[in-house]
């Protein structure tokens, strides 16, 4: 395991200033992304915090959508760096007086921020901010468009269960259309050209996407070294596009029984929060196939990661 | 005064991994965690910091309910011994999406927490939780059961008013029904041996509690060594639980005229926040009798002393 | 540029214990205020923080209102010196159970607090705050009364962007009756002798002050030295004090056509957030004359100022 010291020469070869979203990296930035993250589980939190390599550095947390696990672990991926974190709460914030993202913006520039790491209902606002400030922005989730440091913590996790990221068959289940995460998992996995099949209702799997699309999970199921479940908002049910929670959970839910017809060396993701019961049983959610507990532990890590790529990056 | 490291010391015997509530706590557990906060007292701020004891430990501050006093306490106790603190407010948070608090649990796990301290509408939730976790779990007040941080700080606080733990008779007045400030007294003073007597109407007085009940405050008050009065929610009267404010603080308030009656050297007390003019005058909150002011004063202290004692459990 | 130690040296002279309002400052203490501030813009952030003035001294964030730059530019200002910061957000506290100012004050005295920056809906609430603890009160923003901090932030954006303090003719536009950041401009602009012109409808121009009046924006354009558009508060118009958003923003709005004809060397400045399109055109909010942007980032200085000056009156 390399010491802290070569890992920070590593990072220097970086050369993009944001991380906007995974369409943007190349196959090799996502190895190296990965690389980094690998190495620094191998480094002491004592000496992270000793080296403290982002000190001096400021970081607004700006998160206009709800969030705990990806807010709370870049918070702790940035303090454990030696980073200065200021949290933005919208609820407390002049977004209820209506200011435009334009103008919080300016707010951040103004401030001295070196990361702006965002989570925005509007698809785009990450690309909007980065072209307003002159920090590094980091997309932590913008409408139905991206979550990239989901899919490298995603892949992350793939890589440690699986011991590679290649010739892998990745199912991607549920709600495909609204889904971030779904759409930075494909884009990821097309770059590294593993086979990425989407499964669920039609009405709710988009046109267009570079994938083999399923509406039979039963028939998908079992040749799958990853099956990713992803969360059902209830809201879709009112707008139409299920005809009820109970059948959706019959149709594509990770139910007890599909659990026992999974791979024995395929592996069960979630992204969270989970709706257990709906697109997930319990029994699932807490098998020895899932690695969900994983992908909340490789999230702090991963950050970590693209932080200290992106202070290459930085002026 | 012994010195921080003779406190330190003394926190080696302690062998409870987690403070759920009163009720689990042996007498001789309640006066150490009271010598060790009285030790405290006496160690500066600055000294504390200096030897930052919880150096490397991570504290979740997770409530579900509003609090002032109580988060802001763990906070300023936490960071005084050096610990990191992640607070996790829930309007922003997953919950909101219906995340179910075993899936919470498990990315507090996830995220390497030592502490969790937890304030939770349900009952039992900090017990759930405690199964949950490898970190260790307090209690900051669960539903109607327990809030045993609140009752050790009001010990200290008698404590320091009268000279002793024992051979005392504490009343307890209002709603007794859905306290759970009520509840860790009345199992702390069970412990210790003193003579509690709870005093309210019919409606907010629960059977089978070990204490006297009185419905007549004024039958009462004269001999008390220490009243304590409680917060009276008003949704109360809409459930029907109460003919009337004006009635209640007419039957039960700390008036001004009830002051007067008090024991020479009663103290008087509130957990706050108080409702002033409801359960308690102005007069009587603001009185030499009142203590109130040292039962927040004392919180820190108590919770540095449980989290000192707690760290010795851990791993 | 004089060193950090005289300037701190600087700050001994410092005798009023709390910042309440521009209104109890001599022009001597605000042109102190003004040279500090100026003076810490030539000390490196490093330096600071390596200082730490302000090391061991607890800052109580108390926001009632929403704010996003004010709070957050304290919280920079004070941890840049060192200080702890205790945010306390309204929404997840007692003030939902209907504590008294009274009581949160004292909860804040019993918890150790130095500095207590409180921004209220009450006008006069960090008075009455100050009358309760020994710590420096600093307004933050109370009702329609004052906001002293912007008041000087915006006074040092002047002497950066014109060159002096004096001899200067400004305007105020639009909403005046409900604007503290007004207030606390005329009370400022008054004692340095400057020609302080308020223009907006006249229902909201309230009587009294000690300033021109004028209905008319474009019969006063020409020949202000500084021009400060106010935000307009939507619910304005509801409550019957205005026609229409669209007739307000013709009469008193700075369109494209009227920063035209700004004075050359005239300054635009909003102390945010602003309403595009509304008072204040996108065209002039990013145009050359506008000094917004420094108006944000001179806020952390000048709250640096004031927090090294108060701290000279503490105990």
């Amino acid at each position: 395991m390399p010491a802290l010291s070569k890992i920070l020469q590593q990072c220097r070869k970086w050369n993009s200033r944001h991380l906007l979203g995974i369409k943007d990296l190349s196959k090799s930035q996502i190895e190296q992304i990965l690389r980094i993250a690998l190495d620094l589980k191998g480094v002491p939190v004592d000496q992270l915090r000793k080296a403290a390599p982002l000190k001096g550095r400021r970081i607004f947390n700006f998160f206009v959508e709800s969030s705990t696990r990806t807010k709370i672990s870049f918070g702790i991926a940035a303090r454990q760096l030696g980073a200065e974190v200021l949290d933005f709460s919208p609820g407390t914030s002049s977004l209820n007086k209506g200011e435009s993202l334009k103008d919080t913006a300016k707010t951040i520039e103004s401030m001295g921020v070196d990361f702006a790491v965002i989570r925005h209902p509007s698809s785009g606002a990450p690309e909007f901010l980065s072209r307003q400030i002159h920090g590094a922005v980091i997309n932590a989730g913008d409408g139905a468009s991206e979550h990239p440091t989901q899919a490298l913590l995603d892949l992350l996790t793939i890589r440690e269960a699986t011991g590679r990221i290649n010739r892998l068959k990745i199912a991607l289940i549920g709600d495909i259309a609204h889904s971030r995460v779904a759409r930075s998992n494909i884009w990821l996995h097309q770059k590294l050209g593993n086979e990425v099949t989407v499964c669920g209702p039609a009405t709710l799997i988009p046109a267009g996407l570079p994938v083999t699309v399923s509406h039979d999970l039963d028939a998908i199921l079992e040749k799958q070294d990853v099956v990713m479940m992803l969360r059902l908002q209830k809201e879709r049910q009112e707008a139409g596009l299920l005809p009820s929670i109970r059948e959706f959970s019959m149709l594509f839910g990770m139910t007890r029984e599909r659990l026992d017809r999974l791979g024995k060396n395929a592996i069960l993701m979630h992204p969270g929060p989970m709706n257990r019961g709906v697109e997930i049983a319990a029994e699932a959610a807490d098998s020895h196939s899932a690695v969900i507990l994983d992908q909340v532990g490789n999230g702090v890590v991963v950050r970590m990661a693209v932080l200290l790529l992106l202070k290459e990056a930085l002026r």
